[in-house]
């Protein structure tokens, strides 16, 4: 394209215009299989667009924004890229859920040093498959090439996530009582949370390697920490078509502790039975390679729970009737118990 | 908090949990204060939630997702961030803009090695001014402290941008003939675009410093090159309540003479006079420095024209008339014309 070899074309300066095109080309198929999850309007090249859904007299748009974390260090490491999209949707339309809200769209933006078009595919592969696992739309994203920012093969990954839901269907928290029941969603492991910590941990600490296969393991630790987030759309959606819950909490940052002492109204406490839902092997790894104390864990980690509801007393006997897939894990008590995960505990003020 | 000193913490990792708070109390009164140009509904803390506004018959929701490129390696040489804020913001509400949305809301997602608080709360805080200058509010985000994957200082900034339409007020380009106008608005410098050959050009090729200021000039070109982007939202969405437009687009990635060729329909040309709309400075800067070609020029940079709006013969009138802020461009003409913006011109297919 230059004139003359002095001559700077926007190819020169390291952005890579065609290699981008062609990476747009190889993701459509994933991406146009989402698009039946929401009425998407193909009007402009520049802004997703989708019909607003019926949700009721009072609509209300909810929206988060969230990365994977340093989970993708641990993917660079081993070199295994697709689950990280799941993880990324997973962190975004999981957030929506203890508001009600139904997720109806999603974006994600990705910067790359250089634009290693496989790696990228596999991972926006990955989010449009998790994007129709949630049941909503991918309806854009930006992909921006960075050199001098990130080094070749270095990329960060973000989403948002847009869902809808009536403003008489929110739980509200005011509602609580003690004796309230919590219900809890397995974890399938660290999901994106807490992954500095574990990295230093297993890696630095305990001097393991991403490949060392614990004794007794079928897979490595890299593998391990990598298992995705695990996506809580339907198992919420479908309890929450049926009965009316009181408070919920997708466990990320803070841990089970953190999220549950915030969940919970100053007024109350709560403690869990954590032998409910046993931690996966990988928690236990962590704990003894840096040598964690249990509160320090169930502060960073979700020990194997990563969602939480609380329904009355009364709702709870439908929920163990009928939504087999949540376990009871707890009870709502007296603000004097404080809140007592099992591997820790808090006062109230 | 640590038991011993070998067992380690999620501070010891280098995520810095305090400094977090600290960070997200600093920003409060700026983001607060965009809370009233959308009804914010404030009862959930993962998810921003605002109420649907009225947008007539057939409400569709528009989102777009940007980051600001390598602009922030510039404010970094240069140390000054605030604008980074509103060049954040532009990149995003301006993208809304050609299919006649008004912005919402806003969240954003900055990534960083290590928290640095000043430097933080100053680009967060232009976030929130610039949303308010927008009119949408500043409903989220996340500050992600990714030690291991950005060197401390280093950072990244996306931003994710939501609003509103009524489907029939959608431009939509089948509409436009030979004949229509073009107006267009100028821009402020080279926005958020094409940043990686300006450094390229100028600090590389050109052996300039970010610190050198231009014999004439008043100001270093580090600072000429992070002058914020323009915000279009007031003089489109002032159109857009008046008139009917046949199309419009944000002058970004593709340059003017990239953008233009999108917009116009294959069936049709365009002509552009450059001169009604003059570069400022910068350009003649960079081209020099780095003797880029006029053509390559005008495929990467919007070369003083930061947003575009094409009307009938007719309307125009009422533009020239009542809308003196934007400035008759060009027109569209036949397709053997091809789509010349004066710098450069592309043939119909």
């Amino acid at each position: 394209m230059a004139d003359t070899h002095d001559s700077l074309t926007y190819q020169d300066s390291g952005v890579d215009v065609h290699g981008a095109d062609q990476f747009v080309d190889d993701i459509q198929e994933a991406v146009q299989a989402t698009h039946k999850f929401a009425d998407v309007v193909k009007k402009t090249a520049y802004a997703g667009m989708v019909r607003m859904p019926k949700v009721g007299d009072n609509p209300l748009i909810a929206a988060t924004c969230d990365g994977v974390g340093t989970k993708l260090l641990v993917a660079q490491q081993v070199g295994v890229f697709k689950g990280l999209g799941q993880d990324l949707v997973a962190m975004n339309v999981n957030d929506l859920l203890p508001a009600g809200a139904k997720p109806l769209f999603f974006l994600d933006y990705i910067a790359t040093g250089k634009l290693e078009q496989a790696q990228l595919s596999e991972i926006v592969t990955g989010i449009a498959e998790a994007c129709a696992k949630a049941e909503c739309a991918l309806v854009g994203g930006e992909t921006a090439e960075m050199p001098g920012l990130y080094k070749p093969g270095d990329f960060d990954l973000a989403g948002f996530a847009v869902g809808t839901v009536d403003e008489n269907r929110v739980p509200v928290s005011t509602d609580m009582v003690e004796g309230d029941i919590i219900f809890g969603l397995p974890s399938s492991g660290v999901h994106s949370n807490g992954l500095s910590l574990a990295r230093k941990a297993l890696f630095d600490h305990g001097g393991f390697r991403h490949d060392t296969v614990p004794e007794g393991w079928d897979k490595s630790l890299g593998l391990e920490l990598l298992t995705p987030t695990e996506l809580y759309v339907k198992p919420v959606l479908s309890l929450l078509e049926k009965v009316e819950i009181r408070g919920a909490a997708h466990i990320t940052g803070g841990g089970l502790l953190g999220r549950v002492d915030k969940l919970i109204p100053p007024h109350l406490g709560a403690t869990l039975k954590p032998n409910k839902l046993p931690p996966p092997r990988i928690f236990n790894a962590i704990q003894v390679a840096g040598n964690i104390r249990a509160e320090e864990m169930a502060s960073t980690f979700n020990m194997g729970i990563g969602f939480v509801a609380i329904v009355s007393l009364e709702t709870a006997a439908t929920v163990r009737n009928e939504f087999t897939n949540w376990t009871e894990i707890g009870q709502v008590t007296s603000k004097t118990n404080g809140v007592d995960v099992g591997y820790g505990k808090r006062n109230r003020p």
